[in-house]
Formats: structure tokens, sequence, C-alpha cells
């Protein structure tokens, strides 16, 4: 057993003090785990676009002084009292989506948004209603029940989960957020086999919708982007298709170029953008009479979506996923699992790699157009 | 054999000869059927919204001098060239949803929303570019193909259904559109069985959602009107509650008063108005995780429907249906079987009846908040 085992452990973490200001390495306490809690030594760690959506400031919802990062990968510490799901050693991810399997949404059998944790876990606080982190007894927030940007954090025992020792870290942590994201959004729509499919964006989210489109045998996979530098990466992700809606004679609309090309428009659509308008056309190419349209990018406070609701009369669905839609505790081993059997690409996602001490580079990294995900090595 | 057949019938019809007019008794000449077209007498036909939409002139694609009308039921007068689905004698409900069993829509197995005439019928002409109706030698454009406010109408083969000549016409006409547009809404969404369910507006879409949804078993039935007088006619159709967005305490929004009294929300919601803005309450009335909302209203041209994506990405969906997504050749027999066996109500809806010469005094009874249904005796 680990000397620091009901101890304040004493680490670096990367701290937001406040909107819009970049992330300042520090010395944090990261308090003992509490019951049905877990500390975790967190080895690695991805960037994603809501640590920096809220790291600057643009979320209203956003809580300061805070330590980030939702995609991390790392070793159980220790644990609080009554925990059984994971021990001291286990290789965990931790999960923004908890799974309790004991509240209405997890008994459902229709959705992975558990709403054990969901207030505290929006407060930047545990289930208690209290922080684990503190500078000179300064309470910092937790963020999205994860804050893997420190090296020590206390997560829920219901928003972690034990995966294949075997799996490096650097490379799993990645489905603690978009990998999964993306695989969960193709997957748990069974009609996606011999279908056509658009993914409006390719980011990492686009490039796992395009990826997971295409193992699940997508008739064509049409990738949309206004960067051309993503056709190669779009092509190498299993896109039939390349658009650059920007590259359209002017006046054409992609929605109205999309359905010319697919004779009638898509059987299913993605947004992973989070640009609302981008969000619309997505639908808007969606086939009369049967396309679905799912948004998994996240928009800008205050933003709206619209269309014409003719658009839904005549067949076409819109609707959308967190976390594509998976249960974390149930289904990141068995993703883990076909990651080491070569069925679910990961590596070829990690463009970039940063150390904790230089973490506030790989924000910048994020930006350049040529990132799609860049891990950062805690220790 | 008629001495009608093959030969132009002189008949009287409600003609609207410009936007906003009211409609007008007139002898019009209904030319014969012609390959793959079927001559049909009018008995009885309902008066819809839509009717009323392109009569006031608010549809941008309405068309005149033209015939509307699309709730109707008839005896076939006689039959073109290589018409083999009905024949001379049989009572019929004309489509204004084509099914032609060949085209790509129809072969889907995903959608009622046939495309064998849709670009001539939103002319107003029959499948050859012309009309049949003419006064006087000019021509009369048909109605959503199926122009039953005439005595005689002429309609695509593809665009009728024979049924049960016992079931009375003056009842099943209303099968052509209101109640099987509601039924179909019901209960092609498996999920409604168990499930608790909010409908806006309780004219006749809203009320057979109503009573679908309650002969489906569902768990709870919300029907939301500010017409007082609708929760009566609500209770009747099978509303377990009734609610009035316009007696909650000022500032209460409709949705955030349903999410809170169904402890998070509906399971399924029907927008049944056609108000863009009552559609985003419907919407926004669902439970988080699962709430599925179905646009059915038909809203005026150029509006739009607007929400937050976190909507979607929090588990809602957002659809439509139009005629419920119903195959009329394919299901309105076994519906009118289930009228005569009592699993169907028909006979409720009707508050008013009139005859050919006083048709424009039924728009105003749809008008008068206390008309569900008026039938049109057409001879």
């Amino acid at each position: 057993m680990s000397d620091t085992v009901g101890k304040s452990i004493k680490c670096k973490a990367a701290v937001c003090w406040g909107a819009g200001e970049p992330l300042k390495l520090e010395e944090v306490d990261v308090a003992p785990p509490q019951a049905h809690e877990v500390r975790i030594k967190i080895l690695y760690t991805g960037i994603c676009h809501t640590d920096e959506y809220t790291r600057s400031g643009k979320d209203p919802e956003g809580l300061f002084p805070v330590i980030l990062g939702h995609e991390g990968g790392g070793i159980v510490e220790s644990v609080g009292e009554g925990v059984t799901s994971v021990k001291p050693g286990d290789h965990v991810i931790p999960l923004y989506t908890a799974e309790c399997r004991e509240c209405k949404f997890c008994k459902s059998g229709k959705t992975n948004l558990c709403g054990k944790v969901r207030a505290t876990q929006g407060k930047g606080l545990m289930p208690d209603n209290t922080s684990r982190f503190s500078i000179n007894g300064q309470p910092i927030h937790h963020f999205m029940g994860t804050s893997t940007f420190s090296q020590y954090t206390v997560v829920a025992d219901v928003s972690v989960v034990a995966v294949n020792p075997q799996a490096p870290l650097e490379k799993v942590c990645l489905l603690g957020c978009g990998i999964t994201t993306a695989w969960g959004a193709v997957v748990k729509q069974p009609g996606i086999p011999g279908s056509t499919v658009a993914v409006f964006g390719c980011g990492a989210i686009g490039l796992g919708v395009i990826a997971t489109s295409a193992q699940v045998k997508a008739s064509r996979v049409i990738a949309v982007d206004t960067n051309p530098d993503k056709e190669d990466w779009a092509r190498k992700f299993g896109a039939t298709d390349f658009v650059n809606p920007a590259k359209l004679p002017e006046g054409t609309k992609i929605q109205d170029y999309l359905v010319e090309i697919t004779d009638g428009g898509l059987d299913y659509t993605f947004d992973c953008t989070g640009n609302v308008h981008v969000m619309r056309a997505a639908l808007e190419a969606c086939h009369k009479g049967w396309g679905v349209s799912t948004v998994i990018g996240v928009a800008a406070a205050g933003q709206e979506i619209s269309t014409r609701p003719f658009q839904l009369v005549t067949g076409r669905t819109w609707r959308g996923s967190a976390f594509g839609g998976v249960k974390g505790r149930t289904e990141i081993p068995g993703l883990v699992e076909d990651y080491l059997q070569g069925k679910v690409k990961i590596d070829e996602y990690v463009t970039h790699h940063r150390t904790l001490t230089d973490i506030a580079e790989g924000f910048h990294d994020m930006h350049s157009g040529n990132c799609i995900r860049c891990v950062v090595d805690m220790q």
C-alpha cells in the first residue's frame, strides 16, 4: 500500500485562475478520496476543445479557479470507503459522463446521461459539495468531474472505469472523450451499415465518425471541411469523398450541393463542428423521408439552431448525442480491447505531444489546424 | 356501365378564383380519366386547415383558380386505361400522399412520401401536365392531387384507395387526412405504449393523437390548449390531464411547467398547431435523454423553428411526419375496418355539417373554436 493513502498529496497541476487566462503550473494539494471516491495518478491527458471553451471564458457556466481536463488516463492511487468497482493499481479512464446504474437515467435503458453526480459536477465540486483540490488552503474547482490536468485527481467512483493494463495509457486516454464520442454516435445507429454518411468537420470527432462509419461499412462517407489540408486526413480515416464548402460556386449552399451529388441527400449526417449554421446544413443535407442528422459538436452559449419545420415534416430527424451515447463503465473496456485488436484506431489521431510544463502550448497546437489530438505527458 | 364513361361531366364545384377569395359555386367540366387515372363521384368531404391556408393566399405555392379539398370520400365513376387497383362502383378515399409502390421512396420501407406524382401534383396538374377541370374552356387547377370540393374529380390511380363499402363515406372521408395523420403519428412510434405523452393543440389532429395514445395505452396523456372549451373534448378523447398555457403564472413557460409536473419531461410530445413557437415548446417539454417530439402541424411559409442545440445533444429528438407516415393504399383499408369494429373513432370528430351550396360557411365554422370537423354533403 502506498504511503500516500489517507493523506493529502502535493503535486503539479495546470490551473486556470480566471476566464481567458492561460493555464499556470501550480503545486496543488489533493485531499484523500472520501467515501465512494477514487484518487488517480494521471499519467496522460488529451486536450479537447471543451477545455479551451471553458478556459477562454466563453462558457457562461465556467467556474474559476479550476483544474481543467477530461480526457485522461491514469492509475488508481487509493480509494475511499465503499469503492468496489476499482482498486489501487488499476489502470483507469476518468468519465465525465458518469454511470451509476441506479438512477432513473441509467435504468431507463435509453440514455447514457447519468443523473447521479450531475448537479455537483456542474458546480465544480465533488458529490459532498466540496473540492479535493486546494492551493494554500484556497479551494480550486473540479471540472467535468475529471480534472485530468493534475498529476493527481479525485473522481466519484461512478465516474471512472478500469481498463486492460496492457493498453498504453498514453493512447487509450483519448477514449475519455473524442474517439469514444465519435464511435458511439455511429455504432448506436443501427442503420448506418450500407447507408450514405456525410461528416461536417474533420477534427478528432469528425475523423472518428468517418473511421467508424467506414468500419461499419457505410456505402459512402463524405467528409466536409473548409480546411483543404483535411482531405488527406479524411481519406486516410476512410472517407470516400471530400467536399470543401469554401470551394463551391458562389451562392451554392453546401446542403444543396450534397443533395445533388447524392441523388436526394444523405441517409445520415453528423455535425462535428459546434457551429449552428453547419448544424442546419447537416440537417438539410439529409434525404427526404428518412435522413437522420446527429449534432455532436457543442455550440457556444446562447446560440440556436433553426430550420423550416417542413424539413422535419418531410421525414428528416434531428437528434444529438453526448459522449456518443456511450455508457463509459460498461462499454469502454470493450473499446480498449477493440483497440488492442486493431479494430479501433487511436494512435492515428495523435499529432502532438506535450509535457505538463508546456501544456499551455498544447492549446496553441489545437488552434494550428494541423493538430488532431495533442497528448500531454503529466509526470 | 354509366353513360358518362369516356365523356366530360358537367357538375358543381366550389372554386377559389384567387388568393383570399371566398369559394364560389361553379359549374365545371370534368374531363374523362386518362391512362392510370380515376374519376370519382365525391359524396362527402371534410374541410381542413390546409384548404383554408391555400384559400387565404398565405401559401406562397398556392395556384389559382383552383378546386380545393383533400379529405373526401366517393364512388369510382370510371377509370382510365391500365387502372387495376380500383374499378367503377368502388367506394374510395382519394389520397394526397400517393403510394406507387415503385419509386425509391415507396421501396425504401422508411417513408410514406411517394415521389411518383409529386412534381405535377405540386403544380396543380395531373401527371401529364394538364388539368381535368375547366370552366368554359379555362383550366382550373387541381389541389393536392385530390380536389374533393367538386362533385366529380379525377385523381391518379396511385392516389386513391378502395375501402369497405359498408363503411359510411360521410364518416370515413375524414380518414383522407386528419384522423389518419394523427393515428399514424402515434402508432408508427412503437415506444408510446406505457409512456407519457403531451399533445399541443386540440383540433382534430390533436384529438386524434390523444385518442390514439390512449388507445395504445400511453401511461399519461396531457392535452395542451389555450382554449378552455377544449378541456372537455380532450378528456372525452382520452386525455388524463389538460393544461391551459394561458392560465399559467406569468412568466412560466409551458415547457418548464410540463417538465416540472412530469418529473423531468415527457417521453413523447406532438405539435398539432402549426405554430413554430409551440413546436419549440413541444421539443423542450421532452425528457432529457430520450424525449421525442413530433411536428405534425404545418407552419406558415417562411417561418422557422429554433432551439438551443443542447436540447438535442442531451438526448431529445426532433422529427415530423406527413400524413402520419401512413401509406394510404396499404393501410387505410385496415383503418376503415378498425372503425367498423369500433376501434377507431371517427363519428366523434364531426361537429358540423354543410352542403356544397354553403361550403363557404364551413370555413367560418372552422374558425369558430367549437368546430372539430365539418363534413360537407357534396350532392
